[in-house]
């Protein structure tokens, strides 16, 4: 289900670029398509919908009656909002300075010369600068041995000015990547992706010290939007370590009544449609059709998947996993892609980067 | 949610036994109340439901149609299966012995005087002997400091004669329950709370050193059951950190589509009438009614609580979440209590010391 996958919810996974002549590959939505079920959830359901007084409509009166309403969901801008994050981040790091002299510090391991992950490092670089987080970087060959990967993340472990520690993913096929992924000390793991962060987050009544960057994302989008959350039916399509489960966790911490849609679930479309808020992230172009959500469900589309797109110079562009154009007829809010999680998850690796250097130096 | 609960889930944790004159106890199930919902789910669910054809039925004819079936659920009997496993263990335990001259060992350590936890230790050392894993004990008086229970755990931790510890709880108050608990030995945390384990339960790709034992126990008898989780919709009743949300882990491991119902979620009736399978985990007296229950469904009931009963010697019996008598006519399978899940909790206690003395000496 995940096959497509094409962001970098880890903050420190490389994406994963398909080849673009794959015959997945969709230009558009596909056309509504309305199956039996449609009409029995639509009718049966306890959602207000208030254009539809008759229960017996047929399915193209339902479409007529819909597109009548013009009905547009709110967008939510997730690059406006990570941009005010990153401005609040660096008055942090000023206050923080002034006030004890500390600087957050960012150290990034890259293994290899991947282009799609030297330009992530990149990235993660100019963020860090841009709000005064010193970066580190060491830039390991191909070859290099799982010592030698393991060495510079000791060094990192035990250097004070470094308070978050990134292995940018994929490593070398040589190199177990559990094994070094868990030797990154758990108070400087900036991605939250150890399993005692995972546990922690899992269990009532324990904290976190990190919650992995994209999920973490996810609800404050939801939060920034003015979103409750508490009591609501949340859905999360994908059971990914990196989103959908640790998303999951979050909505559960947050009182909502959750579930978990993946690639074994049966009829997911009928699922989603109980939902008011939905996380979709399984990196399929266009899965999630308007008529599998519930009216007025707010959407967080974290897939970003590569489209053939002839006109574009680049001969692709970038789609959810939502079918926007259909959805936003049918939902009250949801993020677009490109510009809606995606630039928040490097925004919640800095903001993960200053609670460290905060806790370490404990200074609130 | 779960103040009345009054079982052993967590292995270690002594019940908590509450006044029997509490006003929320009740004798039996209230009378069937089928509110328009009901109707509603019956009417529009794709469930089978093969003795109504006709959609608009009246409640009151829905009520009778199904009285007239007189179906009645396979009781799931823990008891027996719990012997049964006991008895595999035992045959086990006496292969290691011969085969390479080891006995597990389960260490207990007890503070303070409460009788039922003194009970629920002596049940312990009783299975323990009738298995033949040799029991370790350590009693210590209220009053003792918290670094004293320390120094005991690391003991145990380094005595290669015990594979498996359990601190009873609850612990005096004086005492920081959570540092204590993290203190046992990840490879020896039989319990398999400490949230390292449950991180790795969380997370797909990797395994758990132990699964704790009451949410082991209803997977287990689902598997024994013949019960198929992969693509069932399950929900959880409740998410404690000991049962309900461990238990919903362990379903999704299993490929069921989950949801977890707790004290914040709206019209839970609703969410728990799509359950293929339903693990209640709340301790509230009857609380689950047959008209919640999906027909077919499989129920595990993990509440124990006590209901007033003039004609029981003890002045009380005990009844589980689930209003027995009630979804006994509509499911296809539930657990009785007691009976149930309860005898199961120790006997994955067992499991799992013998699995980790396996582990230790690499024996399989």
């Amino acid at each position: 289900m995940a096959s497509m996958i094409f962001c970098d919810c880890s903050s420190s996974t490389t994406a994963r670029l398909l080849p673009l002549s794959c015959h997945k590959l969709r230009h558009s939505c596909t056309p509504l398509h309305f199956s039996p079920y449609l009409t029995f959830s639509i009718s049966s359901s306890k959602t207000s919908f208030p254009f539809l007084s008759i229960k017996s409509h047929a399915s193209s009166t339902l479409i007529s009656a819909k597109m009548a309403t013009e009905n547009t969901a709110k967008v939510i801008d997730g690059k406006s909002v990570a941009k005010q994050i990153r401005e609040e981040i660096a008055v942090e790091i000023a206050r923080m300075k002034e006030a004890i002299g500390v600087v957050p510090g960012l150290a990034v391991i890259l293994v290899g010369d991947r282009k799609d992950s030297a330009t992530y490092v990149r990235n993660k670089k100019k963020a860090c600068d841009a709000v005064g987080i010193n970066s580190f970087e060491v830039h390991l060959p191909e070859t290099s041995t799982e010592l030698e990967v393991l060495n510079s993340i000791t060094k990192f472990n035990e250097d004070a000015s470094v308070h978050g520690i990134l292995v940018q993913l994929p490593l070398p096929s040589h190199m177990d990547e559990e094994k070094i992924l868990n030797s990154v000390g758990i108070e400087k793991d900036v991605d939250g992706f150890h399993p005692l962060n995972i546990g922690r987050l899992a269990m009532r009544g324990r904290e976190p010290l990190f919650v992995p960057c994209t999920p973490k994302g996810c609800i404050e989008l939801l939060h920034r939007s003015g979103v409750q959350i508490k009591g609501k039916k949340a859905v999360v399509i994908g059971r990914s370590n990196i989103v959908g489960m640790p998303a999951a966790l979050l909505l559960q911490r947050e009182d909502a009544t959750v579930t978990i849609v993946h690639s074994r679930t049966n009829n997911p479309e009928n699922v989603i449609k109980e939902a008011d808020i939905i996380i979709s992230a399984v990196g399929q172009a266009n899965m999630v059709k308007g008529s599998w959500i519930k009216p007025g469900a707010v959407i967080i589309d974290v897939g970003i998947n590569p489209v053939e797109d002839p006109e574009s110079p680049r001969g692709y562009r970038l789609v959810g996993d939502v079918c926007y154009e259909e959805v936003v007829k049918v939902a009250s809010a949801v993020t677009p892609v490109p510009g809606g999680v995606g630039p928040m998850t490097i925004a919640m690796l800095l903001s993960n980067t200053l609670s460290s250097a905060k806790r370490m130096h404990n200074f609130s």
